[in-house]
């Protein structure tokens, strides 16, 4: 076994907003969507980390991304935005909305966003930790193209629809739960089909409706949905709000990123924010947090558990470590982003942690 | 084995309505509270429905529920609302938060309630069905009393917080999902202990944190969330906006309607209202609802699989038929409920369907 590849994150992201620039994209885009795609391999959401800079360069390429029109506010009320979203980057288009709707919640104490005309926006997650950081409480809904039946079904009706919900809290790590309805993220199939490995029974079914531990035959089928029917009716529900109620794509009208070359992906999304004022001042709501996460991680634990976790703390831990220990990519996407540096005059390399430790073979 | 008997809904409800009064529940109350415990009954939901009647009258008499006290507004602004329930009936604060959050969101397109102070307010299906009759997407949630343990943990922290959704269709039925965040609602162990049944592996972990599928010692140890780490994530977040935000009980602070007869329960909920008409004329979204469900209940179904349901239908249709059919009860709920009828002069057998096909034994 020789070392992984560690590539510091803030060069790492430098790279790949330098790459997203000389595609002719504005720097304020590409710092956001680079920032996205890093944290979440910084988070160790790798499925959501740079391994995605080359779809989205890809699309942007095939004019299937449209990064020079504006995201546009369609309807606005007291409490309420429908934006469009016009097929710019995803994560560009929702740090708009994101800006936007805790705007508004500060003013009215809670405030909705709805979203059309999107692509893939990234984690949920990376909009609620900005939420985070302003003291309000988020929940962000996006849609997707379709992955997982219906219960009962036996053919990709819904997307694997992820939710995310950032609470902040005093001394505590704030709650930050970030979640596909499927009771695995597609993403980690994608990453276990790019390593060749199996994924673990009850995950997926294969295109006839058979379950399935291949990684790839579990891509071309449906991924299931978390805890059967409730994962399916919260999926739908995330379709509704996300696509139904935006006038986004929803069910088949979501396409697919990875397969689709015809048309714009028509993603939609959705954002609550909440302004915790309204309801008590924030330092008493801090203290409360802190009081209910203490109380539940001074619970006992079951044999072989070290610590009970509350939602986002490993990620939060894991981030920390990584920007110390450096973010570990898979051989093929390094040689993948190499690559596509070098047709941008940009060497991925210069982002290595370890690189007196390592044979840059995959530079060949 | 004996005919079952069956009871006609109307009359049902009204000898829960009169059961109330005649214990001195003004008769507003009474027949909210009754209507929530038969429609639960209509739709399917046996365990949160006039079995309850028992529980609620109960602690009405040991004074751990105060009916005389008028649900109260703390703190309001454009789109929120705080809500003090003064310990009134569940079903009743529900409604009085139902109504001003419904009223504030057509003016504002979207407000949130947070309630303090309540009891257990039945399903989130009641609140849900009243906003689809008048258009509005609603999203309902509610801590519960300690009964799931965290992942990686052994005991109950977490209630098995329910969350309900209800969004309007045109043609078709409309969206109805209420879910408890366990595996199963801790009802339906409830109902199985009550019918000396057994429950399928996975749902419990008896008091030392053993798997088990008695059904009695599952009640003395801890339902499971739904999804693991998923299920308990939603459940934590729901006890942070029903609990934390509001000023209610969260975790070991919500007390148990079955156990603790020294202090009133202290539940939270959370009601959230959209008027969809700031999106879209609420006919084009019927119609776009109207083509995500049919084409949804259009795709091909798994072998045994005769027809793909959406969330709320099968109660819907069993709604329907039970209107015509009559409700049918447990002999041990209908003993219990005609020895209560009997204290204040009230005979349940004048509401049975099918009261000359039964041997009237159960009242000796």
């Amino acid at each position: 076994m020789e070392s992984p590849l560690r590539f510091d994150w803030e060069k790492l992201q430098n790279f790949c907003e330098m790459l997203f620039v000389r595609t002719g994209v504005s720097p304020e885009i590409a710092k956001i969507v680079s920032e996205s795609l890093v944290q979440a391999d910084l988070r160790g959401i790798e499925s959501h980390g740079v391994v995605r800079t080359l779809i989205y360069h890809q699309r942007v390429e095939a004019q299937m991304i449209n990064h020079t029109k504006e995201v546009e506010v369609i309807q606005e009320d007291d409490a309420t935005l429908l934006i469009d979203g016009n097929n710019n980057f995803g994560a560009y288009i929702g740090i708009q909305a994101l800006n936007r709707v805790i705007d508004k919640a500060r003013k009215r104490g809670v405030a909705i966003a709805g979203v059309r005309g999107s692509n893939h926006f990234g984690t949920g997650a990376f909009y609620a930790l900005k939420a985070i950081e302003q003291d309000m409480i988020l929940l962000v809904l996006s849609n997707a193209s379709q992955t997982m039946p219906p219960s009962g079904g036996i053919r990709p009706f819904i997307g694997t629809n992820p939710l995310a919900i950032g609470v902040p809290a005093g001394t505590q790590l704030p709650f930050l739960l970030d979640m596909a309805t499927s009771v695995v993220a597609r993403g980690k199939i994608i990453v276990a089909a790019q390593k060749g490995q199996d994924i673990p029974p009850g995950w997926a079914l294969d295109k006839y409706g058979n379950p399935t531990t291949d990684a790839n035959l579990a891509l071309e089928g449906a991924v299931l949905p978390v805890g059967g029917p409730k994962g399916y009716a919260i999926s739908m529900f995330i379709d509704i709000l996300s696509g139904v109620l935006t006038g986004a794509g929803f069910g088949k009208y979501v396409n697919n990123m990875y397969e689709n070359w015809e048309e714009p992906q028509n993603v939609g999304h959705f954002f609550l924010a909440i302004d915790i004022n309204k309801f008590m001042p924030i330092e008493s709501f801090k203290n409360r947090m802190d009081t209910y996460i203490s109380e539940l991680k001074g619970e006992p634990t079951a044999p072989g558990v070290e610590e009970i976790m509350i939602p986002g703390e490993i990620e939060f831990k894991g981030a920390l470590d990584r920007k110390e220990t450096g973010i570990e990519l898979p051989i093929n996407v390094v040689t993948d982003l190499f690559k596509l540096g070098q047709r941008y005059d940009l060497d991925l390399y210069t982002a290595l942690l370890n690189s007196k430790e390592v044979n840059l073979h995959v530079s060949e």
